[in-house]
């Protein structure tokens, strides 16, 4: 029998800006990525998100990002590398100071938007990251894209890197995502959706944009949380895999 | 032989525009309230003064303040009691995560600014505070002005309570600090002031602003960082208290 | 037959996060109350919005506020009056600018959230929001409540007032407003809103909470556009106005 | 008789924290670039900066920029030419709001930092900014580097294009600016730097790194005001051009 992780954003809410239904996908997913403040929530929302996440037993992330409110952490900055360091600490450490209060801790990391694409490819930013986090804890495991520079420096580091895969994202035949201003790159049909999931977790495999299939290898599988139908597209998910007799936990 | 603390505000810079001279401060002071980036500090800022500290030995605090960089965290703020716990709870965590990278820890914890002033007097923020720390780690000390609300609520949770006093304010005959607003509230001359941090350390008194002695209890003496002179004041604040072999070391 | 301005809040998503349905709100009032982007509103949103009142006719009036987003202005801040005039005609002239390449102009200002509650009574803060519209463009109107400091310098220095009833709160013995932690302070009953609204406008009177009529001297009545329902109140107090020949039209 | 403007970098303190010397540098330059409040500047520094180019008779330019405090405006942000076009609007318009409350206008607009850089290649963002500025004030006239894409799409839309050099950058056989990362780019002695500012303005010429002399066609001068030495640098450089009867004045 498989064992498959979860993870979705959540504490993305900003003071009056509610975004997303936490409580919901909290009931669904194993691993919850939490907003650090950075790109999106406020402390008292990302304390109610840890009381919630500690409540269903769903393992805490610190979902890091850009320090950019109006763009929402999806717009990439040129950072330095020991000013991204220092910032991915400092996110780390105010979500684990919340998740504490709350009677859990942060239990791995993974960048959000514009840094975790950054991170696929850009050098410095990737190893700025994975050196934040080994110098927070060794202990923390990365969940990241399997490939990216980001896992590739957490592996020379020792850091635990973790493998995630995208049910409801088009892949290429070489196994990579297809941009999403590329048409098609996401899937919205659910069933399509949890079907693809059940895939890459049984037989790690998908098919790809040209019809082939594709070996993905994937510990976690993202579940997104802020679009209509994303708390359906998730339970129907999770059906899917209980109906077949994988069995769902948090990696760490 | 009396043992006394010298705390300072560090930390204060933010991005491109630094304010005042850590290294010299940290080479004087035993304790530093270091700022948590909501009144000031950025990420790279903090790591490099709690590096500073660490190499110093001196103890680091969070400097927890109002959510304003425009205001320096100078504004009193009307928030509701669980938007600043959770802001508390967020900046010495994150404060906590850079100190622990720099080898050392949040020692202890001291509001900033207006928010210092608000928990004098305001029972709903000064309980917010103290639940804040306790509820991040029931072994922090808070430090704060005698008498002051903050302080209150720290004993009746339990919180280890440390006094502070400030050779460079006049005191009123009660014992409270003459309001910044009122002439001759802060004192400038160099001599003047050391030779009253004296006076409160080893007589635990202090000339009050109608010529009469008050007593003031103080288990840390405040010595500002960020105007000009600061430097040359903490200086001479510290010779003067080991001439008169004055131990110095920090409260934890 | 009588003629009376609605007005509105719009222009308060920013970035990821939207709040209110602006198109259906500016279908329905005369004057949109646009935000500044200091308590809400980025600025492409800001000149969409503008966008859309200029091509509905609506006039744009500037929402000033606190500089406190995770707040959502709704947070009393202390500042000094320079401070608070220098912010206020900062944001008009953003607004401003946003309304001219959007075809229109700022017309009118309304401050926002707390800084609406705190220059009712806070004579230092009303009067450098007067001077900040005055010193900007001494022919723009001041909207506000009747009785304010606010209105009260406004008139001082020669601006237009215009004095604004709310049709969805409750109403004091003496023609003040029910604070809003008081119970029943908000009326949720469309229906009952509606035909307030028409009183207010044909009568100049409202029921108050004590179940007798007081005065109510309006130019414009404030129709709130963010919470559910928002929309289809907004219509209904529209729609009995234009039943009972009541004349919708912008003060400006 | 040449006539030549020399601008330089104000407004750029933000609340506690203080930047240059304004007061010193308008004293000496013919145009100022004044900050806008997103990478610095709070409205109240905004406010006086104007007023003090507005008693001295500088020109007033909206010196637009990234939303970054934290960078200062130094760090490219990936944004959407909508949003950075937006951005620009609302800038300038502040801006132009605190200069007239000053007695004075924004005259025209220069981007600062890394969006100065950003549109020296990024098409598309200096395509925004252009037709930003155009939307806002088509007669307002556009500062930047000879050749860049900025002044190309200024040029297309119709915008007065203003040519700026820099007396304290090294330059490339080919006329460009050597980057800052390499060595020698920046040039410190005093002396050379208001000679070559000399030669730049009466012979259009500069000599590059390599020794050879490179044509530099400059309608403006940039003189740096945020460095130890800026003042002093400023001073000299407007004395050598006196001394050789160089006419100064804005350009507008």
């Amino acid at each position: 029998m498989s064992t498959i992780d979860l993870n979705s954003d959540v504490g993305e809410s900003f003071g009056r800006w509610e975004l997303g239904d936490d409580a919901a996908i909290l009931a669904l997913v194993t691993s919850a990525n939490v907003a650090c403040g950075f790109h999106a929530g406020d402390p008292r929302t990302l304390r109610r998100t840890c009381e919630l996440a500690a409540a269903g037993s769903v393992a805490v992330g610190a979902q890091v990002g850009y320090r950019d409110l109006a763009g929402f952490g999806r717009r990439f900055i040129d950072m330095e590398p020991a000013e991204l360091a220092a910032d991915v600490v400092y996110q780390i450490g105010a979500l684990d100071g919340l998740a504490k209060v709350a009677g859990t801790r942060v239990r791995y990391v993974k960048p959000h938007g514009a840094l975790y694409n950054a991170t696929v490819h850009h050098d410095a930013q990737a190893r700025a990251v994975a050196e934040a986090v080994h110098a927070y804890d060794p202990g923390l495991p990365l969940l990241g894209l399997p490939g990216s520079r980001l896992l590739a420096w957490g592996e020379r580091l020792g850091l635990r890197t973790v493998r995630e895969a995208f049910a409801d994202r088009a892949y290429t035949p070489s196994g990579d995502l297809v941009p999403r201003t590329e048409p098609g790159s996401v899937l919205h049909d659910v069933e399509e959706v949890a079907q693809r999931a059940l895939r890459m977790v049984t037989e790690g495999a998908v098919r790809a944009i040209d019809g082939q299939d594709v070996a993905v290898a994937a510990d976690s599988v993202c579940v997104h949380g802020d679009s209509p139908g994303a708390v359906a597209m998730a339970r129907r998910i999770r059906a899917v895999l209980e109906d077949a007799r994988v069995s769902l936990g948090a990696f760490v």
